[in-house]
């Protein structure tokens, strides 16, 4: 297997792509991870959720590191890593155009209000928490994928 | 689709049947997430690496979190996440016997060497960084999983 660095236009190209990934927050230097659907844009990820650990950690300590990774097999791979910032994008008149955009974008990839929605289900004997939309910033990016050299090419996989 | 908070047997089941996954780990608060291959025994994950930035930041906050899912469809996944605690196993004899035992546990996953050999490939211009075993102690350990409720059985995937 032979890997290279990826270019800011590869990273871009599967971010748009993939649009699911892994998210992980910190507080008081003990990361947390899980898992996430994402619309992109340039410089930006969209997600949508329900308040629960991450909402209530990035709350605290917005710095983010999301990775997003397309496995074909062991040998043909890639693998972005971002690392931003998070903002929430309450209701309010002065969010309006952001949240449009951000729901705008989360629509056009079918089913991405099923996480947020299913997990809502598991919190509904305490308190129905209020959906919410958030923006990450991408502060910076790098990607590295691998491909096959000559002697795993003749290895089954 | 139904959402349901997996037992400690399921979880334990998932992590030594799938042995692949995201760790994060932190540094002042920013979080980095790499994927890894690991080898699982009861309270403890094995994994393999050459020093790059993550070992770095686990020896100086050994805090992280390991996040490992089965995705089947929108409808059908498990997630394992893990709060644990990162123990690097140098090659003295004081280690010898649990570097042997994470040796003899990750042989067991074909290609576990992969990932590892080839990030090396990547740093032998500058310098060749020696291999290293490590350990994840499991402190805390939660899973979700989803299966299609009837409605969704109907949907093609």
């Amino acid at each position: 297997m032979l890997i290279k660095n990826m270019s800011v236009e590869e990273c871009r190209g599967a971010l748009a792509r993939i649009g699911f990934g892994r998210l992980a927050c910190a507080q008081n230097n003990q990361p947390y991870i899980v898992p996430i659907y994402f619309a992109y844009e340039p410089d930006h990820l969209y997600g949508f959720s329900t308040v629960g650990q991450k909402i209530e950690w990035m709350r605290s300590n917005p710095r983010v590191c999301v990775e997003v990774d397309e496995v074909i097999s062991h040998f043909q791979w890639k693998s972005v890593i971002i690392a931003g910032r998070y903002e929430e994008l309450p209701d309010t008149s002065e969010y309006s155009s952001e949240r449009l955009q951000a729901q705008t974008l989360l629509e056009k990839r079918y089913l991405w209000w099923q996480t947020a929605y299913t997990a809502n289900q598991l919190r509904r004997r305490k308190k129905r928490a209020p959906p919410l939309f958030y923006c990450i910033h991408i502060d910076h990016m790098t990607g590295r994928s691998a491909v096959p050299d000559s002697v795993e090419l003749r290895v089954p996989l």
